[in-house]
């Protein structure tokens, strides 16, 4: 291509490289997006390869050239979850918050990305689906790890009582998290989901803040 | 059958009625078991009625005579769900226990339903899948109202706080219990569920039990 017409094709030239790198990552991003939203509708066992090929416009050459099975295609969508708690982490890094300001904040953040990207929502559903000889627990421990480290310091902050155990709670938030918008899925396709975690935090937090820090409770309500 | 040796066949006796009807209760139980056992393996997506059969030791004739769809199939499960629910608030209605006591017990029975009864368990993994145009939200106020019942009552005996919303928590642990049964799911196939129930109570019970009632949570989580 190119220079095709002013002699002959110089495909290894910088720019054709340049060209085609940008032309393979938006392919490579309109088909994880097919793929989710497939995935969403159908869940990944219902989802088939050729429709994601047609949903996202692609041949199938170019299917195969970027993805070889539809297991890596569940991969590259998790992996974009991935990066999304990793950027929602490093966005409340400088904070002045409160751990406990940041760990109700993260929360709401999460649900808000998964209303606005429809491949963090796709990894959602997939975290939900548990085909047979296939463990999706390394996902949940994805979204536990960083909140339990919020945790940690919220305790040490002296927000949170001391005798909530991190773990515990970490755990605890991922599941009711996973419940709460599955839910919320079910029932309106995301959109009480704010609510219902307002609701949660409005339950939770009575019975973890530590004594003689309840005043905190409206303001960290507000962040959720 | 039965008397065509003697004479004419009398396939209308009362005799044969009852036996053919024991055999067709007997084939649709075995049908609606492989078809849980399949849901949960695949989904309701990647399960396919032919291996439903399969697994079910039916010819294809005595599957379709039953069940003419594998959305027919699906009600079947989520139907005895609904039984199973019922059997449990039966179960809890002539005691003298508190209503808080009755919360979190009917909450720990019905886990252990989840790990007994391939059928229950079957219609959880269900509900937690949405596929396109069908809505579970049903399944969902199925648990819903009878906790709210008994959320109700517990909030007039006194033992939760009057602040607490009946609708609000129980939306919360039936979205909860979802959340709880998944990760659990797919971390330890359920094993880890009876601990994950605890720990739920541990955290939420102190925040949600009537101030001067707090003496009450110990023998409570004992339950759970």
């Amino acid at each position: 291509m190119g220079r095709s017409l002013l002699g002959s094709p110089r495909p290894d030239t910088r720019e054709t490289q340049v060209v085609q790198q940008a032309r393979a990552v938006a392919t490579r991003r309109a088909i994880v997006e097919a793929a989710s939203a497939e995935f969403i509708e159908h869940g990944f066992a219902g989802a088939s390869i050729a429709d994601i090929a047609a949903r996202a416009g692609v041949t199938k050459g170019s299917m195969y050239f970027h993805f070889k099975s539809k297991d890596l295609l569940a991969q590259a969508v998790i992996e974009r979850q991935r990066e999304a708690n990793a950027e929602l982490q490093s966005r409340f890094a400088g904070t002045d918050l409160s751990a406990l300001a940041v760990l109700v904040s993260m929360v709401r953040v999460l649900g808000e990305l998964m209303r606005q990207d429809v491949v963090v929502l796709a990894a959602m559903r997939l975290a939900v689906e548990v085909p047979s000889g296939d463990d999706r627990g390394p996902t949940y421990d994805a979204w536990g790890a960083p909140t339990r480290e919020v945790i940690v310091q919220a305790v040490a902050q002296g927000d949170l009582r001391e005798t909530v155990d991190p773990d515990v709670l970490s755990r605890f938030l991922v599941a009711a998290f996973t419940g709460l918008q599955t839910a919320s899925f079910a029932s309106s396709r995301l959109v009480d989901l704010p609510e219902r975690l307002r609701e949660m935090w409005g339950l939770l937090l009575p019975g973890i803040v530590a004594p003689g820090r309840e005043h905190l409770i409206p303001d960290v309500l507000l962040r959720s």
